[in-house]
């Protein structure tokens, strides 16, 4: 079997723990923190994230000495190590010594050392010296009972802009495009006089007078992807190589713009993500848990790993709200709901010093006999009596599809508006989903949709002609599609694909369009064969039917009386398209038509505000993210894995309470 | 008789279309366009305005081939072609080759190509290879009977602050200042400790710890201006050398800051511009007007050409809304209205790839069958009807005085107040003349004034001796004069000119002040003899009445009972002052006073709100701007041009409907 | 006795004047100068401050003739000369020949010359050039009749973060921390693989992809610090050798976060301070009076000199407002009341250019028959009344503690609110007892705090072990101790002190917390013991008593119940803790309560509001800030010395008047 979470579950059941930085601490500290940990439940902890100073104080001089004890002592207490490469951020001498290897922004400035992340990905300098030190780590801790995982880097997303990247870049652009004439093309060069005669000519994206060329600009974003795509898949080949059955993982940052997820986590055995939701934003329950669904799609629907998150505050925001008592507790509850098997907190032990010493962690710095601990304490605990959930799965039978070259191609200057964005579309299309308790998986473009009733596509700017074939392939075999508007428009080099817009898409959607219509305020919509009606705002299409029903139109101005929400016969489905940005209430009311032409329903009926049901494995969460106590009935009998309590025909929760319903 | 629209205007009526990039398409395209702009109406077009890469692919290796092929198609459709010279965008050959012609920033920050315009205006690499382009231009299309105008460059406004501009500036300041010792008094060096030794310590503004000497930005903005015409005229004088029979232009971008249109207007053929505004102000009409105005100035009274507009939507904003079905039109024929004899557009057909890929054309991407393409194909044929037009004159009896030295000199770091600035307070007086339908003329300090019955100088903060007496001459000779606040208050090396305040003027005017007051919220004004008051805000001035007549006084505060509106009679005219910034009402009833003075009328009495009415030759153009029907008062039997049909008394117009009345 | 301000007013009274900037004019107008300064009762004039151009306008080539012959003109005028050494602006010469001198940001964009203070506090070059002017000019003057004060510079607190700077910041490091292994454990390396293996790898701060180690820079900030004072130590010896009789300022900028105000007073031998508060600010008198107390603190409670006021508008602002008349008396007799024997502008006559030609001045462009200058004059005129005041003290009873090494320290990036911030709460402490007549100096950590009944620390957040004692031995002592919130939480290397917090404190607050808890709105706090509650904002604290009385606590949300504000009896004093940061009527309630505890009164009861009362040796000045005429309670008779009129049981002031009481 392929290595996954299963591999670390499997003996240890649900996993707990976080980042732990021991060479901030004497070591006296650390048989304190072992025994803390085994009290508190944690049987994982992240090491060596940052330690390539002092691992390797100077070029090609190692000192494992400390990392030696510190494997030894995890061992004893039965904790496994999820062991880092320490390539996030280089030891000053390497800047120092050459600084080529120090990144450079678009105009030019150098980022120096001083803080972290401070290299080129495509310095050769730093290929061969972080590589080096990966190969010294893997030889020396291949076999060590406490290695559980390897940890690649740390946060990946840097960008270059030097001449080593330039020169990286044109590498790339002729595997790619093979001659000028082809990279000419693709990026319209005749517009603006553009075109390349040399390859030596051709350079990153950097500072200029005016609006850089998108195709180059997606081209860069791809590059620079692949840089660091091809930086991880080398470390993981050093370490692949020693210990073939220590399973590897890097950390995401969910919907993080630089790297295309999709793409690395077909090159990883464990899904790992680091999540640090906003307390203050009243749409962080719904956010966090499409970015959950989406660590469950990149895992293939398989467990994944919550790497990352905060007992509390973070640090690095200018204002930093606490995550109030019983908080963290329902964000891990609602991340394991999701999928996850693992739940890790950045850090164990609050740091003295350095830049995050305000960053919360499981150890405050008041110390172990603090409310705060106690919780952890106390959730550790608790993990222990749901190891039934772990290697279970989250049942869904609809999917949003959601893609990075899609992401690039629209986020870029130039568009009608800046105001229409992927991941809020995608976010604002999930929230009905979200509160009425129906899961979602999110995948990406070209994915396997067998077994979904329903496939929604909030925006998908940039479709290939693959990508069009599959969507309508979708439907015509009878599912139900949803398409939101500005999608469609360009092909993979982000040429506008011209005709009525969406061109590719215009068949299956029975509707097709020929202005994007941005608005300054609201345009009334109503229901087609009511008087109901709804406000739209941003952005609205001019549309003509061509075969579709029209669900909605127009109420106001120009458009009064033209399609805005239409739904089309095709095959032995239904494809909806949606030309405008409908207010939220409207988008739940849309939410219900489609599910009841999917035939999907949610996991309760009625479910209160607030309140997040999803179901995991035989286990049916629900999570009461609001202040307030609230009733949900419930089906029939039920017990309550945390509470050890039965339930009949409702249940009360107090504010963030949590119940992992087995239901009979 | 010189060069001029009447050149293109003779054979051809008015002109129509836009600018056409042939380039981005295949050829077999080229004629399905030529053969649209047939049936369109077209009969302009303008070509190669970034076509440098593709007529010399590398340096001294041109290719002209396509361009002769499409000249002949142009020709052969009887269609106009505007030819460009390409030198707004060098080939990245140019920056690759020779770095030291791309552009820096005051920060020392190089502006790289991959978007458009990255050229150093000092270059001399750039000189010769631009001059060079140009001259095998000229002389391969000399005497192509395509070729109908010359196009030099593109909305010239470029800066660089390298050392071969440094170079250049000191060249240029040599040659004004003679010698260092009059340079080091100009600039007022001895504040601060900036003495200049040696020539060559001078350097452009660059990044500096404060804020910078207002003498040396004010003499590098000159040279900016200087040096980019120079590069102009350089082109000019190649083509003219050529081509004497055909006129050449540049396309200026209205009130643009680095540009003074006036010294440029003087070394061109015919006056044009490129008109953006945006859908969305409520001020889009009034600013329009006189964007337009300023250009019938630039034409000193003969017709101009409207370069580029978009027919909807522009795509360089953030958000950018479309215009309403209507608007185009509307725009085009306010433009008429106000002298243009051409109304053309960016650009013919919409691009599938390039930073202007969202940017409005003729041919949407959804093609000619289109509601768009529909409104510009009858908008093209109605222009045939109103071919009278051509050539005639708008007369004004009120005049504006707006010019850029002074523009420059006022909007630096370090004044009483960055919310007096010079363009806004043009519109602000400007305004309730539009809606009176009272047409006005924009001059330069220095015009002559003769014929005008009022002129009004909204803000002038650096006025010369020679222009102090202009005014004066002005106002004595029998004019209404209006001088807005913070005008005359220094001289042309930017000194204060010390005493009472506004020094050269403070004879015509009858009244002088001490200090500057800008406020922080709204002071209460009082006309003189009366009750009622108005609102002034933003900035008041401690004046003195020296035989001035006080027409409003101020009501508030520590300035009440001084005086804030004066008239004084000198010698056979009438000079008023106005030392504040009157909320627009009142600005209203200040025209209406000093219009009386003038004994001058509108167009029609008691216009409608959102109603301009302006005589062009016979034609009295009415438009409404409004979302209303509105009805408008007419004094007598009237034909519309437009619908042929006749009006009796009234006439009433839909929204963004326009009359153009032959009034009987 | 020590040279200080006694030494100028022994024999000249108070002083009055500005800076004067001759270069700037023509010689006739030098005579025309001093005959209105001795009018307008100035005696003392700043000179010299950015004549470095003028005075050696090449390297090495002296031109003194002028200055010379001013500073005799001003002799003969008795007007005493405060000389500059002009090494704030060093002439282009400079930076052209000396690139090197020139600071670079820390994203490395050098900082040119063209506006001022372009040098590099690290330079060789500079140096040695700085110090070269400085002893030909005291070779010059030493022992001239008009030379009474040298002024070091101007307002310093420049950055440079070059090589040279960077490695003058190395040999800093190391006398500051001898080792390297010293060093990586003060900055704590071992966070984020910072450790440095050589000394040659250590920088300044420079652009860097995240937040910056903030040991490295809370060191830099000390380091330009020192940097800058050793310039001026430097300068100071070269004039004290020459001059020992003349005392050496230079002008801070009251709470300017580059230059510790503390360490630099200790070295020169007057406090002098420049200050322009913003007019339309209403805590513009509670702040400046915190200012003027800053500089009588740093004066060690002598007077010190308003170096710099402005008359009216200053010209940096984007909107600069003016003064009312009679505001710029107002504040100037402001700081007379509080300590200061001396009141000068910037600038004696306005400038006609350079970038501060719209700044006010003592005589404007309109010339002195201007309302300005005769406010200008009779202020000079009064002040010769009020010469009795020179020389005394302001008795204060109450201290406030303010340290830049904890400012600097507090406000980095990355901590768990930028809404607290030591100034801000300085100030927020400080407004209570302004508001009732209560003296307060303001004192650096580890002052004498003899004579004080209360000692107020709003906020600390770097306290040492030895101040952490001295807090404690001033309340065990019978003190009264308020701290505030986050105080006590790093030590001097910015580590955090583990275990309860405030760490160091908490013995003598007999209080501690687990948790520090920005919030997002109001949190209602009770006042234990009643009904009477108040609003806390921005930030709450999770306390625990310990020993303290619970004299507030919160009433809200997860704090309910838990001490917001508490007071412990500590040995024969008392200690107390505010946790949150209260509106600022429940500071002002609190601060009746330590005040009522120290048995401390303000110098009148119930002042109205707007109304500041403060005594300065015999005279108790009373000063309306306000807009309407207030009336005054007086506790038994007084003469004002600035009326000659005598009271009985109460005065009335106008807007902006003030009265100086003798008492009786």
């Amino acid at each position: 079997m392929k290595l996954g979470m299963h591999t670390l579950t499997q003996k240890r059941g649900l996993l707990f723990g976080g980042d732990y930085n021991p060479e901030q601490w004497p070591e006296e500290v650390w048989a304190q923190d072992a025994a803390l940990m085994r009290e508190a439940g944690v049987n994982l902890v992240t090491v060596g994230v940052f330690s390539w100073a002092r691992l390797e104080p100077e070029p090609g001089k190692h000192d494992f000495g400390w990392l030696d004890r510190l494997l030894d002592l995890m061992a004893g207490h039965d904790i496994a190590v999820d062991l880092a490469t320490p390539t996030a951020s280089p030891p000053p001498w390497l800047g120092h010594r050459w600084p080529e290897t120090l990144p450079v922004d678009e105009s030019g400035t150098t980022l120096w050392y001083g803080a972290r992340n401070q290299f080129c990905p495509s310095s050769s300098v730093y290929w061969e010296r972080s590589l080096d030190i990966v190969t010294a780590l893997a030889d020396r801790y291949a076999g060590h009972p406490a290695l559980a995982m390897w940890h690649v880097g740390n946060e990946y997303g840097q960008f270059c802009h030097c001449d080593e990247s330039a020169a990286a870049f044109r590498r790339w652009l002729r595997e790619r495009h093979g001659d000028l004439e082809t990279l000419n093309e693709a990026w319209g060069t005749t517009f603006w006089s553009q075109g390349y005669g040399d390859w030596e000519e051709i350079l990153p994206p950097r500072t200029a007078p005016y609006i850089i060329n998108p195709g180059q600009r997606l081209d860069w974003r791809r590059f620079c992807n692949d840089q660091l795509l091809a930086h991880f898949r080398a470390q993981r080949d050093v370490l692949r190589a020693r210990t073939p059955e220590v399973p590897v993982t890097t950390n995401f940052m969910g919907f993080f713009k630089p790297v295309d997820a999709w793409a690395w986590a077909a090159e990883e055995d464990v899904v790992a993500n680091d999540c640090y939701p906003e307390p203050g934003d009243p749409l962080t329950p719904a956010r966090t848990a499409l970015t959950h669904d989406l660590m469950r799609g990149l895992a293939e629907g398989r467990p994944w790993l919550l790497m990352e998150q905060a007992t509390t505050a973070v640090n690095w925001r200018p204002h930093n709200l606490p995550k109030p008592p019983g908080q963290f507790r329902l964000e891990s509850l609602q991340a394991l709901a999701r999928g996850a098997d693992g739940l890790c907190y950045f850090q164990w032990r609050a740091s003295r010093f350095g830049a995050e010493r305000f960053h919360a962690a499981m150890v405050p710095h008041a110390g172990p006999e603090t409310r705060l601990h106690a919780a952890v304490r106390a959730h550790g605990q608790e993990l222990r009596g749901l190891s039934r959930v772990a290697g279970t799965e989250v049942p869904a039978r609809v999917a949003m599809v959601f893609g990075w070259d899609s992401w690039w191609a629209l986020e870029d200057r130039g568009r009608p508006s800046d105001r229409l964005n992927a991941d809020e579309q995608l976010l604002n299309y999930y929230v009905p989903f979200f509160e009425r308790g129906v899961a979602v998986d999110v995948v990406p473009p070209g994915a396997d949709l067998d077994g979904y009733a329903l496939v929604v596509v909030p925006n998908l700017f940039l479709v290939s002609d693959e990508q069009a074939a599959w969507l309508d392939a979708y439907a015509r075999g009878g599912g139900v599609l949803v398409v939101g508007p500005f999608s469609g428009i360009v092909d993979p080099r982000s040429h506008v694909r011209t005709g009525r817009f969406p061109a590719p898409l215009r068949e299956v959607l029975g509707v097709s369009g020929e202005e994007w219509l941005p608005v300054g305020g609201p345009v009334r919509c109503r229901w087609s064969g009511g008087e109901d009606g709804f406000a739209a705002g941003t952005w609205t299409e001019l549309l003509a039917a061509e075969g579709a029903e029209v669900v909605a139109e127009f109420a106001d101005g120009d458009l009064a009386g033209h399609p805005a929400i239409t739904r089309h016969r095709h095959g032995d489905g239904l494809a909806w398209y949606v030309g405008t940005m409908p207010e939220q209430a409207a988008l739940g009311a849309l939410a219900e038509r489609v599910l009841a032409d999917a035939g999907v329903a949610g996991e309760l009926p009625d479910l209160p505000p607030g309140v997040e049901a999803v179901r995991r494995g035989e286990v049916l969460f629900v999570l009461n993210h609001g202040t307030r106590d609230v009733r949900v009935e419930l089906p029939g009998r039920a017990d309550d894995l945390l509470t050890g309590a039965p339930a009949e025909g409702a249940i009360t929760l107090a504010p963030r309470e949590v119940a992992a319903l087995i239901t009979t």
